[in-house]
């Protein structure tokens, strides 16, 4: 029925996360009113992504380069690392832009269920980087489940014996949150990690 | 802060409708985990659309052949038209499948206030096109507003002196719908055209 140029975008579009049918021949349609130029550009960002996008050499995260923005930049914290579980997180904190130490990208969570063992997440190249930069700091910014905790812990079980403090981030109840909508479990964490008034 | 090819995938992104910053951010790093062959197929057929789509000469439908894939098919039923506002209503009602007739697609609706006038939706071609094919019933399916009723009457009033019958889709209670949440237009529009059950 469709065209078949249009019919393979419709399909390509559904390879996205979250995109079905409609939303994909919506896309698709749209597609036709942009201009040639931004066509060609769309065209040519979906190559380069895939021919010109890998880990950073030293901390796993997206680069078109051999280090990525943060590790070629010299200039922020030496002694603080943060270790995120995915590349995003790295934007997501500096789009926040109060974190000025460098970050190291894990391949994911430790997760038994799902067969991800220490070895699959590259622990052992964290480890190195951990001793051979030096930090004074390393702060866990999974998410908070029982991966993240499983992780973390495995990981501060490692550096226990080095001369390094490992934090987390807080959790607790959102800010701004209806407290009646606020899961048991974040309720019951941000009482006990409650903190004093200063 | 993004590789470059990123961030030109998230601009690009960003040019389709209903698309802001984070669902670009997100759609573009999925395009890091699609295969080499489906980043490819998407590329192409992102420059193909642009590029071999055009007007059915005929009937204005989009198409990358002189004639679309209805108008080519001469096992239709060559009595009906019906006229639709743009080339995807033509796509929705293929798909119910229960329209054997034939399509004409206008450039939009007649609407003064956005001065757009008769003369710039293409009502030449489609009377030219009603006169020479002989059709013998001609429907508007344009959506129920004051630019589609303005459009139809438009129309009609043209066609009144040729022997053609003229109709439009029924508007009401849409299937379905809580009585409560339809507007009052509808529910005046349903109430007027009522029916004898048989």
């Amino acid at each position: 029925m469709y065209p078949n140029s249009l019919r393979n975008l419709i399909e390509s579009f559904k390879y996205l996360p979250g995109i079905g049918e409609k939303t994909a021949e919506r896309l698709a349609f749209s597609v036709l009113s942009l201009d040639e130029e931004q066509a060609e550009l769309f065209a040519e960002s979906l190559l380069d992504v895939k021919k010109k996008i890998h880990p950073c050499v030293c901390c796993n995260a997206l680069t078109e380069n051999d280090l990525c923005f943060v590790c070629s930049d010299l200039t922020r914290d030496k002694k603080t690392l943060c270790v995120v579980e995915d590349t995003r997180n790295v934007f997501l904190f500096e789009k926040l832009g109060m974190f000025h130490g460098y970050y190291h990208v894990l391949n994911g969570l430790i997760s038994p269920l799902d067969g991800v063992n220490p070895e699959d997440i590259g622990i052992d190249k964290l480890l190195d980087r951990i001793t051979s930069d030096n930090f004074k700091e390393v702060i866990f910014a999974f998410k908070p489940s029982i991966e993240g905790e499983t992780t973390a812990l495995y990981i501060k079980k490692i550096l226990s014996d080095m001369n390094v403090v490992v934090t987390r981030l807080a959790s607790g109840v959102p800010i701004g949150a209806d407290m009646e909508y606020v899961d048991s479990l974040t309720l019951e964490r941000a009482l006990k990690d409650r903190k004093e008034i200063e």
